[in-house]
């Protein structure tokens, strides 16, 4: 499988869904596979370092004109502010582990995932985790105990929203046990890059 | 997984390249998983039964005057003729077979996949099988033992022109190693059942 490029595995789902623990197990399951073949986003910030960050370990750090310069560029494929600073996704470290053969995994808002597909086109697979049923999105929302029920409402009517636009997924997930849906992702994975489209190369080499 | 439709899966590729192996080990692995989920493709005949054949066990015996019909009415998927006999694939069965959610593989000619995917659209996936090389086909070729040399010659060049083909597939699969390649097929029926495409109701059920 190494003569394949890696990955980009865009996965959005409602609050509470479990994308998170899912995406772990993805990761635990690759790297089983085949060590090393995971790669990780580094995003880049115009916040100021904090302790001990270093420059692309847990950001990159770039200056407000460097990070819009990056916009205009077409280098910065997602973005959102945050207290007055910028947070966005880096194009080119992205397209480098790719190339190299790595998978990337992103734990992404439907917006992100979308801009990962039009960007990354071919290299971008989407997947949409769907909750088994409300009742169950419902009660992991609770289990959390942290919320009020103010802001549980809000998350159900936000994920109704949310699942309404999974059909601009490419492929929708159900997480009624984690490693079942870990498993079913990482089949997509395989599958995707068994592509014609994508391996026609190793037919030419034949002839 | 049973909420699923089935999928009809086609599989084409050179004489010699495992076609058949392969298919055995998917049919398998997908029986372990979910017995009885696989269904399997009566031909239709309009050759004698022989012996204790029974019609729509070993195949559907058919007047020729039926099996003409049949193609008129666009019940015939694909046939061929052999010995002044029609030989062909049945629309109905097969609609019945995914409709209760049994995947069905075929091991067929390149026309024979093709067509399956006309008929089928949505419902059928074609994947064509490669050898790690043209060097270990011709070993494989060889080692059967039952060939001319004048015979392995032209497998071989029929082998070049179908594998200059192998882009009219969705996916392609090498047959490095019998298990890896079956595994890789079991992917692909997995991820083309999560394709939102297919899969949509799922979410809409949810709201």
């Amino acid at each position: 499988m190494s003569d394949f490029r890696g990955l980009i595995v865009a996965v959005s789902g409602p609050s509470g869904v479990g994308k998170g623990t899912v995406l772990a197990r993805v990761e635990e399951l690759l790297e089983q596979a085949n060590p090393g073949s995971v790669g990780h986003s580094i995003s880049v910030t115009t916040r100021a370092p904090r302790g001990q960050e270093q420059d692309g370990v847990e950001y990159y750090f770039r200056t407000r004109e460097q990070f819009e310069q990056m916009i205009k560029d077409d280098e910065i494929v997602e973005y959102d502010t945050y207290v007055d600073n910028y947070y966005g996704t880096p194009a080119e470290p992205l397209r480098k582990m790719v190339m190299k053969g790595q998978d990337v995994l992103f734990d992404i808002t439907i917006e992100g995932s979308l801009a990962l597909n039009r960007k990354f086109d071919v290299d971008t697979v989407t997947i949409f985790i769907l909750p088994p049923s409300m009742e169950e999105l419902e009660m992991r929302l609770r289990g959390r105990g942290t919320e009020t029920e103010e802001k549980i409402q809000k998350r159900l009517t936000q994920a109704k929203e949310e699942i309404g636009r999974a059909g601009e997924f490419e492929y929708l997930v159900t997480n009624g046990d984690i490693d079942t849906a870990a498993r079913e992702i990482v089949a997509i994975i395989t599958a995707e890059k068994l592509k014609a489209s994508k391996n026609i190369d190793t037919a030419k080499a034949l002839l």
